[in-house]
């Protein structure tokens, strides 16, 4: 008998829950337990509810379950389950993750809860100790589970560079995004929109890379989460790109470090995860490519099984202090492979 | 008998030839006389010389005119001809312009003498008063014709969308590109190498849009141009887009207008073509969008028949004085259509 | 003041209705009165109820306009309308046109009524007298108006291309088609569906291009249209082009012409639009083009104002007669343009 | 040390053999010992001769070595070799092949030499028999080695998925093609060209479809091969998709077998790779999907490690007996893989 965590993803059938269970096939801690999604679905088998769209094909036994509504009674009768992946869309993220909290670790891909107070929001290389987060959130709210978040796509690639630069003393950091197609779920955008175009606009997404970085960044005193004091401003666009948001970066630092320790940085890079060698962990969160046209999404998304972000073009600015052009998997790294990381990380430290 | 000039266009049989000639038919102003290209071409009668990429098709007349060399003795043989129109690519363009320049007007697309100290580099909207520094070239030269440039495609349409905003002083600017295939000429870029993908580099992009910026916006004081003092920092990709380049654009002013005086600023914005009705000049050099996501290259790059730019997204920003999205078509307003709007320009002046 | 028809149009926020909208600016016959649409668009403004996806910009008294709710009685509130176009979608199309085919000319674009035996399936240049239905239909149904219908885009074109190959017997049709984007309406097909892909599969595609393309070519003997009496296969598939359906055909014929002879009756083929000089007809129903690669969907879409069929690549077939390669407008011809020549043509006839 | 054959690969540094380089990697029979091209990329290291355009990474020590002029001395002095794979660009294939012919076994995914009657075109499950051709070759041209060839791509898939066909009796075979950009090597098709576009021609493309399947399902009665009697015509077309080309397939068969049986010869077809458990052999030639919309290129084309042909919509036809859909990854099956399952059957034959 497996002695595996048992897990429930709740929005399964959606492009990040698909990516969830195809993930967490083969994985040496958890095993999917129920498959849960909103009212539409619920019911059916998996394999007919869902549209699926992964490359790899939908694993039989998988096409099989039965999926649950994404409700505590519901998702309890299905089965026994120990953590809770969430990729239920906005709008329903909020009440149904608190529901689920009040008795189980919640892993949400949602940015409902993002920026509450109590609520980690946790990229494991950045700030692993901003778990312990968790505790005053289930003082204050009375939860035998807790919230965890993860940050917005396009904003945890940015982060994890950033974060070696902290040393450099961050001061300003304007981002332009490029950003694929799967990071507006599916059916997500018409190909009419799309084909021959550029769409420089992506709803909240500015806002978000805006605020989440500041809290990511941002450093815990044991009580709460000080945000981070440098500047930021982000302009974001849709590309037809099916995987991978490459991001154009100006950085200001503080200390003025040379190109040279500036790729030391980013190489040199490990984090908690690479210290306790969680299953999903890249060898190296950031990788630094040397070639003048890379990174590229098709050609450098898959660096690292998609855990890794992917560095390049680091150069003077005539304005800041460097710029460079960061790539990284907005589905894996950027999605669900960020929450099976956390999760890997709570585990390992014994709080889920 | 027609009097309109007689144009020679050098370089006839590529991507932004086949534009001169597409936006030469039924000029009020221009007829065309003669076709010139390299060796390879020349001989041969157009229509099987050249890969047409246009949408529109070849104009069966054209297509029987035969393909002259691209040196003068070869052109002045074909034809008897007033202008001449250069988009041959850079490394003959040096050598052959500066032949063709003793005895012609040339226009210029090739970005070989761009930077020389008595080349005027010109929008028509932005310095028509540069067009005098070609007295200084020929009597320096000894020529009795003359060399005039127009800037690099994402160049164009980026200082159009600044001149305006001069009033306010600009210090400095950051500007990230989102590029159309087109701009880099036919064949250009391989399928396989942007399906699925952006490139983030375009080679000599980001030095020529971060040099000619300051040069196009710079101050004649009679014998030469002082280049404009505020910052800039480009960073180049190419999209997979057919035409029209969109720049996402960070601006730091040195006085704080509101953003409604800043739109007004664009939206007021005419030049000299405008002033003279030049038979090329688009009523607007820049349409302002209020969407909140435009401009879209598919969409807007034919405003103003391609030669107006497109601004949309003007917004506050959290470092710089604001934000915005610009757009233009890079073959029309960013290649042929400039060219020609600058030789009407000169026309105009009585230059040519 | 105006004697144009004035005209509604049911499903107007679609794609097809906004080339309705788009095709009808300026037509010499009709103007738009009413503007109806479902339940959820209708008291919105049309600007505010519709995402518009022409090129061209939304008319501003279009975007004013309110959206009527597609039934009788809204309908006439809003306005007094001679003729009403529809591009309901199926499942709504069947009994609202019904209801508005009680008193008014219906010209429908959705397949709801094709197959019925007394509702005439037109394309003015084929079968004008099947037109003649519409009495038979009016007597059968007891209704002041009629129902008459437009085919499938995919047929349209097809069924064009083999109208003048009929004198030489039209025996086998194999036809395999790549179609585009915007035949799935908006937003269509998900871009994550077909980035880098094809997809093989067309729901209902297949069964519509081998029905109506019989009805279409039978006769009518005053009573009822008998279907000619060809067999066909089609295979069908969507691709990732904007507009235009490109289609690979294989004819086998009961006689034997040379290919001239195949290209002659291409050529030299004019129907009924033509004769009458009717606004929407273009010159040429068919244009053949002569490179070896072409027609093409970007390059060939827009010939004859999108009215025009382009047919290339006329060659001898190892096992049926011969095989071409034919193109069509899907939204013009195959849509709103078919539908505007459709309802010319009654009108000329003096039969709405 | 090693007892694995020595391979050069002719044509390294194209697509084709950038593949045969990726898919060597680990080989368990074959190590890459010398990397030949043309005189532009001879004396080079090979990372800076080739535009990798691979996902995978170019391995270092490929990246390290030098490539070699493509001919036998050049070759001879870079290293012992015991069998070349070549993928030389047409017009140099023929004389060079020949000239390595004479010493060594040359597997040639060039068009050269297959319809040259002493020489196989071989697809190992079809004809392994074919094989034996090289004989009667080497003793009429007095060869040491032999050269044997690989079909055309789209050839490839076809004849694998006729095969089973067979036992029905194959009687006319139409098909239609909807090819990847890979397909045309590197760079191949210009983005320009492609870009919301499907181009209906490709040169000879459809001449050898309809010749070469004739060839490989032919049989061999120990002199030479006969051609199977079967008709067959093609379309070709070009669309925006890296890899896998999609064909639409319309067959007639002598007998009258239901879909069923059909699909049950698809699916049990075993050839002589399974049977001999040759390193590149798929598990299934070919796999059939039942999803009405599949195979689909982008999800498809990697079954089996891109070495299965995927066969899905197999349905009843108007005209002929039945049609299906087929798809193969052109550069795996179709190129580069397909050359090494051949060498691969020649070696375990003890021919090579």
């Amino acid at each position: 008998m497996s002695n595996k965590r048992k897990v429930a993803i709740l929005g399964a059938t959606g492009a990040v829950g698909q990516r969830f269970i195809q993930l967490l096939q083969g994985h040496p801690w958890f095993e999917i337990e129920v498959l849960a999604a909103s009212e539409r679905s619920a019911g059916k088998k998996y394999g007919e509810a869902c549209n699926w769209v992964m490359e790899t094909n939908l694993p039989p036994e998988i096409a099989e379950m039965p999926v649950a509504n994404a409700d505590v009674a519901s998702v309890e009768k299905a089965g026994d389950v120990d953590i809770v992946f969430s990729s239920l869309p906005g709008d329903l993220a909020g009440p149904v993750e608190a529901e689920f909290a009040a008795l189980y670790p919640v892993f949400s891909k949602a940015s409902a809860h993002r920026m509450e107070k109590d609520v980690p929001l946790v990229i494991p290389e950045i700030n692993p100790d901003h778990t312990d987060l968790i505790k005053i959130q289930q003082k204050q709210r009375g939860w035998k589970g807790f919230i965890t978040t993860d940050p917005n796509c396009s904003t945890i690639q940015l982060a994890i560079s950033l974060k070696p630069l902290m040393q450099f003393g961050l001061n300003q950091i304007i981002v332009n995004t490029m950003q694929a197609l799967s990071g507006a779920g599916y059916p997500g955008v018409a190909s009419l929109d799309i084909i021959d175009n550029v769409v420089p606009f992506i709803s909240g997404e500015e806002e978000k890379m805006e605020q989440e970085s500041l809290k990511i960044l941002g450093s815990f005193n044991g009580k709460s989460v000080q945000n981070a004091d440098f500047q930021i401003s982000a302009s974001c666009n849709r590309v037809q790109v099916k995987d991978g948001h490459l991001e154009s970066v100006f950085v200001k630092l503080n200390e003025d470090p040379s190109l040279d320790e500036i790729e030391a940085a980013f190489t040199k890079f490990k984090g908690e995860p690479q210290k306790l060698k969680l299953p999903s962990a890249p060898v190296n969160p950031i990788v630094v490519r040397h070639e003048k046209n890379r990174p590229q999404p098709r050609f450098d998304r898959d660096t690292g099984c998609g855990m890794s972000v992917v560095v390049g073009r680091i150069r003077k600015d005539p304005i800041m202090s460097f710029k460079y052009i960061c790539l990284g998997h907005n589905t894996v790294r950027g999605a669900a492979g960020g929450g099976i990381l956390s999760a890997e990380l709570y585990v390992a430290k014994g709080l889920a």
